[in-house]
């Protein structure tokens, strides 16, 4: 086997030759014949997974030949590792090159759909900056953090049937905006639609009713990660949200990346989360506490307007997964973890418009001259993220796009 | 056709002859050949309701010949009530006897299972009693009822994935605990391990994204209710939900009772809700607002504690229903939506340990002498209701029992 992949990369494309995401296509030119199959994102195309695997005899032929990536997310990560490692060698063993080439498809060609069925959806609320920010917006005169922040890995549930795949355009929400303190609220289209710059880890592998996961098993139950918009209208939010927490301000649309990037494909990104002066309780305790070195990059019209670094994350994905079920909480195939918004220290860092324009009273300035509070109808918003690969490379994380429609009616 | 039905309700039967509710039922004694099936209880038996349906040729026997509810859920209002009029039928026509006595199995024999897919868990806040003797115990020294609560169904999303069926045993879980105002949390197991009696409506038709569900279109898509017990760590709960909402103080497990009672049978159970001096906002509004005469009771190891009036609910389901889809959010077949604690003015129609000791203050004494503050390791929590039905009577609607165990290790 060479160590040089015999694709060649075209510049501009999303993914090289490292990140190989996994995802469900169809090919809508073909009718019938082009039903969804499992694919992997490599340069500017998408290798048909069960096509090439069937033609070469791989015994995890059947478990990706599947219209969702359910089969392969419950297969484990032994099976991860396998499907893995024998893709890379077809990509650089030349050998395999007549085989796949018959098998890559070209990325204008087709359509993406999302790529698992969503069990549970969990939003977390790890990130320091942005607990603060929030809290200095919508609860001002006291102590940014609440008590319990760094103690708790926050989270609540969102709605997982509501759950959407890159693309989806999603219209303006309507409903029961506040007006302050007191007084009665007014309804209609919301007038602080916001996005929420995330990233989500998908269980694939469950686990067992009142058997808590330890922060060590992490790899064992989570198949890989994707990228997240979890759309948020702010006037909603902040009428509704106390005491039970956010609900409609959210669960109108969450958007999900569609290529799903495998843990395997991440092992040069882990790195020490940051410190703390607060010890935490026993069982979210690591030593490291590994975080991941992902860099955010969310533009709204193509224009960057922040870059959110993943590695500032106070709480890590193996204590949000730990807290999830220290209370005897089962996992499901398909549950979405999500870390909430990426927020850095940086004006420049921040992961939501709320954050940006420090709730419309700070406007952000576009490359096309325009100022946005929040987003207008019309806008496009694209969260995209890169990590470090092997050999000093980055790797392309893929990217969650979508773009806001006006209220109907 | 018979006004009478042929079959004898025995004594204590939990159900008569009106009520016919679905649920999922295996027989272990007969092995393979007992996998799971879709039953009607009635009396002190179970109709094997495809067994019935196929001997009789009925149109719709291939929709309930499944291990889940779910085919018969996804197929509307029209069918749901054309399968249960035939039912009715076969159950006052003595020509059917045969056919149908083939295919009653009794209860001893059969175990009873989760009887649909749940897709999203709702859980409202819809008891005024409820909602300000929380406020009072949880936010002591401010106005008992939060501000946006006559103007909105508050509600938050439950953990779908673990929703067990009646009779599971529940483990106390463990967690952080809050330690009153400021300090650290201690962890270990819940010391204020409680019930929650509710009532929970399970959806059929789904929606689509962006086209919010009607008050007046609630029959077209919620195929009927259950008994709900949304178990809760009140000292888990009190540390995390601010300002999230609750999380690990409610999703280690929440009971459902296996019998899902069809909206038709509670034709004699609408009456209007009660009076408010705040008008909803237009799309909360009906004529009367419709709301249902169930009489909860509460059990604790089989002594009564509570019966809990849902016709004291503050917002109805057609109003929870439509404040869920406002925003654009879509419903799912299987989507439960629970009204959040049923709680009446009195004492004694409290629908949780919290309000019925007053958060441990005022021990509920039970038939034996012995007295709770919370719940006990090895106490056994019943949640059963009847409402009104034909020609005066009284229908039983089920039950949904648990057994709190000790936590592990």
């Amino acid at each position: 086997m060479s160590d040089e992949c015999w694709l060649t990369v075209p510049d501009g494309a999303e993914f090289g030759t490292d990140t190989l995401p996994y995802g469900v296509f169809s090919q809508p030119k073909r009718g019938e014949a082009g039903a969804r199959r499992i694919g992997v994102a490599v340069a500017d195309r998408v290798l048909d997974l069960a096509g090439a695997a069937g033609r070469l005899g791989e015994e995890f032929a059947a478990v990706v030949d599947a219209p969702v990536l359910d089969p392969l997310l419950a297969a484990g990560p032994r099976m991860w590792r396998s499907v893995r490692r024998r893709v890379i060698e077809w990509l650089h063993d030349p050998g395999y090159r007549p085989v796949v080439l018959a098998n890559l498809i070209s990325r204008a060609d087709v359509e993406l759909h999302r790529p698992f069925t969503v069990a549970d959806f969990v939003d977390f609320y790890s990130s320091e900056h942005h607990a603060r920010n929030v809290g200095r917006m919508f609860r001002p005169g006291v102590e940014s953090l609440p008590p319990n922040w760094r103690h708790v890995p926050l989270a609540y549930h969102g709605r997982a049937g509501t759950i959407v795949p890159s693309g989806t355009p999603i219209e303006r929400p309507r409903g029961q905006r506040g007006q302050g303190e007191g007084g009665s609220p007014s309804f209609g289209a919301t007038r602080k639609m916001d996005f929420e710059a995330e990233v989500g880890f998908v269980v694939g592998v469950g686990s067992q009713r009142e058997r808590p996961v330890p922060v060590a098993d992490f790899a064992e139950h989570v198949f890989g990660l994707c990228l997240v918009n979890d759309w948020s209208a702010r006037d909603i939010q902040a009428w509704e949200y106390r005491p039970l927490g956010p609900f409609l301000g959210k669960s109108f649309a969450t958007s999900i990346s569609p290529w799903v990037v495998p843990l395997d494909a991440l092992d040069h990104a882990w790195l020490p989360a940051p410190g703390s002066d607060v010890e935490p309780l026993p069982y979210l305790r690591s030593a490291p506490r590994w975080g991941l070195d992902l860099e955010l990059t969310v533009r709204l019209n193509g224009y960057p307007i922040s870059q959110p670094a993943y590695s500032t994350m106070y709480w890590t994905p193996a204590q949000q997964l730990a807290h999830l079920t220290i209370n005897g909480a089962a996992l499901r195939r398909g549950d979405l973890i999500a870390s909430g918004t990426v927020s850095g220290a940086e004006p420049n860092q921040r992961g939501c418009m709320l954050e940006l324009s420090w709730d419309g009273s700070d406007l952000v300035l576009l490359g096309d001259g325009s100022q946005r509070g929040y987003l207008n109808d019309g806008d496009e918003v694209s969260i995209s993220a890169t990590a470090p690969g092997p050999a000093g490379r980055r790797i392309g994380l893929g990217a969650v796009t979508g773009r806001v429609l006006p209220a109907r009616g």
